[in-house]
Parts: C-alpha cells; structure tokens; sequence
C-alpha cells in the first residue's frame, strides 16, 4: 500500500485525518507495549475516532499495524535522507547511512520494537531504509565503487548486519554506540569492494551535521 | 541452561526422557505450525507424558520452548560441525558454514521457523552456530587472516547476514540456493578482511562431501 495522495476536499481531508489518526494510534502501541493483541475497540478509542470508521481504512488490525509500521520505517527513512543530503560518493552514503541509524534508533522507538521483532522480514521493502540502500547499492556498483554479486545479496548482508547490530545494542548497551557502529559501517565498506584502508577512513569521517 | 550429564540410574534415566520427550514435542509443535499459544496440556498429551510431570521440567511453558529452541539449534551447529571436520583455515571454515547452514536449513524445518522469528535474540547465544563461528572468527584473527574491530560486531554481521539470506530464500525461493550461499560466503570473507580474489576462490569450493 503507497501513502495516499494529498487530499482535495474536505471530505478527502476529514478521511485522511482519521486514517493518519489510527495510523498514530498503532505507532504509539507499537513503541510503547508492543502488544497487537489490542481490540480494534481500544485503538479507535486510543485514535479518538468512531470505532465503525475503522473498516473504511483498514480491512483488518493486521492492516493497520503493517501500514504503521511502513509509516514509521518511511519517515525514519526520509530523516536519514535529509542527513546525507548533499553526500553524493555511494561508500560515504552507506556507512553514514549504517551511523545515523544506529543514533537515530532512540528518537524512533516503534520503529525500532518493530525492527527488532519483525525486521528481516523488511530487508525487501519498498519504503523505508530498504529501497535508499538499494538505491546506493546500485550507484555504487555502476561507477564501479562497489561489487558484489547481486544488489539483493549485498542488501540482505547490509541489512542483516544493521539489525543485528541494533539488536545487540537494545540488549547489551554500551557506552559510546557511534564506536560500534563505525566498526560496523566499516565492515560493511569492505564487504562491498572498499579497500580496507579506505573503508577505515570514510567509516571515521564526522557525521553531517545537522540543520 | 545447559544440556544434562547422562542419567546414571533407572530413576534418572526415565526422568531424562520424559524431559526430552517433552522437548521434542515442543520441536515438532515449532517446525510444524510455530505456535507457541498452545496449551501445556497438549504439549504434554503430544510428548505422551503426564500432565503432571510438566512442572518437574520446566518452570513455564516459554522455559519449554526456549529449551526446544536451543536444542535445535544446537543439534544445527554439531551436524554443521561434523561437515566442518579436518577442515582447519578459518576463511574456509566460515564459508563452508554459510553456505552449510544455507543447504542444511531444508532438514532442520523447526530451527528455520525459530532462526526466522527469533533469529536476532539467537547471535549472542551460547549453543548451536553462535560459539562455533565466534571461536573461528577469534582463530582467525589469531593467526592474522582475519582483521575486525571486535569479534562481537564481527560475529553480528555474519549472524545478521545469514539470517536475512535464510529469510529472503524462505520468501523468494530461487532454484539454486548454493548461488546465493556462494555470494553471500563472499561477502562475509571479504567483510573479514579476506583479499577480494582469494575471497572469491575460497567461497567457490566444492563443500565438504559426507562421510
């Protein structure tokens, strides 16, 4: 399912505000418990709107916490973007892109239970992280900065490695989170063609700031 | 919790298969339909014991699974290990084991279901692949073939890493799997620091026949 258009009317407008309202509502259960074995009842409640609404939006509960959760991979994505904006070399893209994730994992709770319960199965997705990689992946091989056998292996190592990482984070924190994941962004560079040197270098470089 | 000495009388022996009978039928209940909501009474019913006898095993029914969970996984890891015999470099042993745990995944359904809902919580354990692929990976970088920041990042790549191609042929099966296995075996060697070309000729072997 894409994000909908913009609304054109009122009525368009009224629609997608009860939409985005459920969709909120699933985000906070999602960051807060966890716990999708909440009624239907109670989310409506949770989103202030009229329990029969919810069938126009969602077919089903399951609907509505897959698209929450595509809404917060999204805009976890689309903050990212606006990081690397202006980096354009593929290798620097990747391992800020592997750093940034890593820091921004705090300010997006639900989208890191999500990842941490259900992420493999969001290594192919069309929103989120996921096609940005891609995306990188691809430039990176057609000039010839990276090789690897398929873009979807090498999204699959990236993606794997990254989970794995915030994974162990959530369950074993330690002091400085930017130390493992530059080791990780580094070992990312090499699996993807970097030399080692290189790939230590470009994974020690300061973050873009921000704004 | 580790697994028991053998039984040294009738007594203990009867206890112990009770005990494994019970983990067995937890093995089948997550290989065939992975749903852990099911009573203790028909667990106990499946693994022909009584009810009764649970309590005297498991302090909880998740005590049970997790139990079952690690059994499998550990029985993984010995039949991995097995191929792996007088098989000494390193390098040769991490991508015999992707590529391994990629081709034995169809015979061991229960530990796929596990490896693909829980597989994140599963890197850092203590039994099945985890131990196996972290005392290589400290071998290797004893003996100076491989070079890593720290084992524990490095160990969470390859974990991540397989999990994410065991996920994505659960999803997209393709006809040949050693294909991906191969690419993937690749990329962790040279994600270890393995020169690209040796990296490659190395994942390309033919993998240990069985005795």
């Amino acid at each position: 399912m894409s994000t909908p258009a913009p609304p054109s009317n009122r009525f368009e407008r009224r629609r997608a505000a009860t939409r985005q309202a459920l969709v909120g509502a699933a985000r906070r259960i999602l960051a807060e418990s966890g716990d999708t074995s909440v009624s239907i009842q109670m989310i409506a409640e949770q989103a202030d709107v009229g329990f029969g609404s919810f069938y126009n939006h969602f077919a089903s509960k399951d609907a509505l916490f897959d698209e929450a959760v595509l809404d917060a991979l999204e805009e976890y994505g689309r903050a990212i973007d606006e990081r690397l904006e202006g980096v354009d070399d593929p290798a620097e893209r990747i391992a800020f892109g592997v750093r940034l994730s890593v820091s921004m994992a705090g300010t997006h709770p639900e989208t890191m239970q999500v990842l941490r319960h259900q992420g493999l199965a969001h290594i192919q997705s069309d929103r989120g992280l996921s096609p940005r990689a891609l995306d990188d992946l691809r430039t990176g091989a057609a000039i010839g900065r990276f090789s690897f056998a398929s873009p979807e292996i090498a999204l699959a190592a990236l993606g794997g490695s990254l989970l794995a990482l915030l994974h162990m984070r959530s369950t074993r924190p330690t002091a400085d989170s930017d130390d493992d994941a530059r080791a990780m962004a580094e070992a990312m560079l090499r699996m993807l063609g970097i030399p080692p040197d290189e790939a230590h270098t470009i994974a020690s470089r300061p973050l873009p700031v921000r704004d």
